[in-house]
């Protein structure tokens, strides 16, 4: 199944930012920052976590000779799962992560329902399934566990369009931004852990 | 970093075979089995375990008008992990999947560097990190795990570029392959996941 891709994105670099705004012009985006940060866990052996690859269905390819096989025709196919997944500390990691320009809310179109519909299966398997929203106006960014973003997406159905800034504040965890790793999203994973076996999860 | 893509492959139905056999044309290749499997493990809420993408460089874009973005050129890009993961009671799962036509052996080349540095990492996080065999010829799948592989990868070095069939029908666990999942390795991962408590791991 093929998708347009939305709003004429030219890379990946800026598929999480559904304003549309190419943030690869303004610096780091923050999937970049995340993909740094997974690279500083793996190098420290804290953690082992990677970004999917982009799923691309490869209609022709090219064979010239001694150079690369050419593709020449793909399109995007849409994606079945969430973007991250790997291990720490012998537990299965799987989130998604998602910047909004807003400053009072993240909208919950940001996320699809067969998404949804993996953590639920992940989180079932008793993996750590989790969502990273950044809010780049106010430069700040929280984890938000998988059982708040299913509450929420359940309520979507009676017209709940939006998560508020203000509850995410009051209730999810703060990701500190760091010089190493860039965005300490695990320091944010501890303390989920800490409340997950509280709670005999 | 772009790869030449081996052996003229038009498609990732046949990457893991690495006899240059298109076994698309005769019949289901070991990894569509695979992948049927997963599909049954996760629709009986047994497993969340998928195969990820194929890395793809992007290069060039097209946007046709009313129809789907069009990518006209890109390349294969080597993958920096094994090909499958997910997660099984709570447990982070990690493998690669190869086949093979030859009946004695199974040459160590068709496992990459990069792909066994990941499976150490893995190891070290506490996930269950195996290969999945296939002896196309004698139709006969074994899960080794990756302390097998990892042991013979370094004798690798003093002239060992295969593992003996032998080796591998004695020592490692057999893959049933049945109707309903078509390659049941998770059966043989519950009796690896019993070793691996076994020895407090």
């Amino acid at each position: 199944m093929t998708i347009r891709h939305p709003k004429g994105i030219q890379s990946n670099d800026s598929v999480n930012e559904p304003d549309g705004i190419n943030y690869a012009r303004r610096g780091m985006t923050f999937e970049k920052l995340i993909n740094e940060s997974n690279q500083y866990y793996l190098a420290k052996n804290i953690a082992v976590i990677h970004k999917k690859p982009t799923p691309i269905q490869v209609v022709t390819v090219d064979y010239p000779k001694r150079s690369a096989v050419k593709i020449t025709e793909a399109y995007y196919k849409e994606a079945s799962t969430t973007d991250y997944n790997g291990v720490y500390k012998g537990y299965y990691i799987d989130f998604e992560a998602k910047a909004t320009k807003l400053k009072t809310r993240f909208p919950l179109n940001n996320l699809q329902e067969h998404q949804i519909d993996h953590m639920i299966s992940c989180q079932k398997q008793g993996g750590i399934v989790f969502l990273l929203i950044y809010f780049s106006t106010l430069k700040e960014c929280y984890l938000m566990p998988f059982s708040d973003i299913k509450a929420f997406w359940c309520d979507n159905a009676s017209g709940q369009k939006s998560i508020p800034y203000t509850y995410i504040k009051k209730n999810c965890y703060a990701v500190p931004f760091k010089l190493r790793p860039r965005v300490d999203y695990l320091a944010a994973v501890n303390h989920l852990m800490i409340q997950l076996k509280g709670v005999d999860q």
